[in-house]
This record gives structure tokens, sequence and C-alpha cells, in this order.
């Protein structure tokens, strides 16, 4: 691998930015790759969808902007309409199924769905969609280890609330086993 | 004004990136600015104290990377130690009074403090600590506007918090006014 282009869309509120956070962390810190995460303010944030953009390299990273992500991870409507138009067409695109409608994805992009707001409801507690989704993207990605991932998780959110969030992307990186198995 | 590097500093789960990240929208989206936000996960991201880097401009920003914060926020102890070498000498830095002691700091270094832990416990939600920063942030520095600050926090924050989030903003806005009125 040489550099992969992250992107993760959805609406304010959903945890988007803490996810990117995650995933930068866990691939530099713990899994000592570099990573970073940017953020441009530009017209493309006005509206209710936003993003986070991470850059995953061997190599140290220069230009932190992502042009053309290889994988995408989507939670709401408005941002697939908004940014699945800038996927590599040979990536890959994780959706919540229940939020998002993939229409006219080209198909060779690869695409996994999981029923994250289902399983957060379960959870008791809607708030973890966003670690449900950051469990599923490093089963299905494997770009960041299981081990990384949970250190990044444990570190970055709330002080007390570390298993229920960990508990979360258990669930979601079982889900992604299982696609990924199939 | 025409570039000004703000750093955002503390431990994981305090909420620093989702504070950056709102900083960077209000300047943009709301204010009509250019804004950055970066994370690159180096060397210095290990260890428990982490950063947010925003950068907000009146021209477009090439390179997003923060070099001598004009601002700083800083919520821990250990973020001090690690990050008020990088300040400017003509810099502000504010900071959580009872989590901070701003030893060494050079005194042509505007210091603004905040007991933001004790207002957010009064609260009674200890994770507001960082909108409580983030209003202190709005009153003191003047550099992002009240209204674009508050439709900031109202779209980044979890649906239901909205309110619990915008109290404490005011809260932390109304005790930065009482100091840049002494």
């Amino acid at each position: 691998m040489e550099k992969t282009e992250v992107k993760i869309g959805g609406f304010g509120g959903q945890g988007i930015i803490l996810t990117g956070y995650i995933i930068g962390k866990a691939a530099s810190i713990f899994d000592k790759k570099n990573a970073t995460m940017t953020q441009a303010f530009g017209p493309e944030a006005r509206g209710s969808a936003c993003s986070s953009q991470v850059i995953i390299s061997d190599q140290p990273i220069l230009y932190p902007y992502v042009k053309k992500p290889k994988i995408m991870v989507i939670m709401s409507q408005e941002a697939f309409t908004k940014f699945s138009p800038e996927i590599d067409p040979k990536g890959m695109m994780l959706i919540e199924e229940d939020l998002v409608d993939p229409q006219g994805l080209p198909p060779t992009v690869k695409l996994h769905r999981i029923p994250a707001t289902r399983i957060a409801e379960e959870l008791g507690k809607k708030v973890v969609l966003n670690m449900i989704m950051a469990g599923f993207f490093t089963a299905v990605t494997g770009i960041v280890s299981k081990e990384a991932m949970r250190k990044a998780v444990e570190t970055s959110v709330p002080k007390g609330t570390e298993s229920l969030n960990l508990m979360a992307f258990e669930k979601g990186y079982e889900w992604g086993l299982k696609q990924v198995s199939n």
C-alpha cells in the first residue's frame, strides 16, 4: 500500500469528525503508518452534509488534501449525493443501509452495507452510530488493525463512555466480518 | 487580519477535535472566511495529549499546517507542556484554570483563565467542557462571530443535545465577556 485516501460523510452530529480522527490515530500511532486528517471548509461544507478526510500512507504526507477517495463511509443520503461522484471507480463504499440508497454508484465500486442505526438502537444509544461504522470499517477494509482501532477508540471518547463505545465498535466489526467471509 | 493559526490541546475525550471543527465551520461557513482543520498524526500525537489545528484566513489556505499558533486553547497540563513552546510570543492563551498551571509561559503571551470544569459540573454534564471553552474562545478572541459559532455548534453536536451544548457555550461566552471588559 502506498497511499490510501478515505472520506467519511454524513450529517452534523453523527460523529463524522471523531470517526476520521480515530482512524487516523489508529493508523499512525498504533500501526506506525503516517496519517493526516483534514477539513477544508469551502463552499462544499455548506448545507447539512459534512465530511472528514483521512490519508493513510507508508510515506510522509506532504499534500494532505483528499482528491479521489479509495474508501468512502457514507451515513446520509445528502452526503451520498454530494460526495459519491468523487470516489475512485475501483474503490470501496460503506453505507448505513437504512439512511443511504446508493443509486447510481458505478458497479465497479465494491459496496458494503450495515444497518448501523438499528444496531445502535439495540444498544440503547443512537450516539454510538459512528463507532459501529468504525468497527465495520475495520473489518471490511483491513487498512487498520483491530487492536489499533480499539486503542484509538478508548483514548478518544469521553471518559466513562469507553466500554459502551467499544461494545458498539465490536458490533460493527462482527457485522463486517460476516460480510467479508461471505 | 491575514491568517490566524489556532491550536487546541487537551487529552483524548475532551472534545478537542469537535471544538476545532466548530471554530473552522463558524469561520468559513457562517462568517465567509477560509478555514482548514488539520491533524497530522506524527510522533507528537503519541502520549495522551492531543490537539487540533485550525487556520482562519481571508485568503485561500494553500499550506494547512499550523506552525506558530497565535491563539492556543489548553485543557490539560500535559498539553500545556507539549504545545506551549510553539505559541507565538505575542499570542494569546486560554486555559482551563483548574487543569492547567501555565508556569513558564512568556509574559508577553496574553493569558485568559476559566474554571470550565466547575462550570460544566454546575450544568450537570462534564462532557460540555469543550463547548464552554468554545464560548469563552468566542468572547475573548473575537475572531469568529457569536452568531456563527452558535450556528456551528447547533449543526455539529448530536441531535437532542443542541440546547445543552448552547447553554454551555453561553456560560463560557459570559465568562469571557467579563474578562474582556475588565
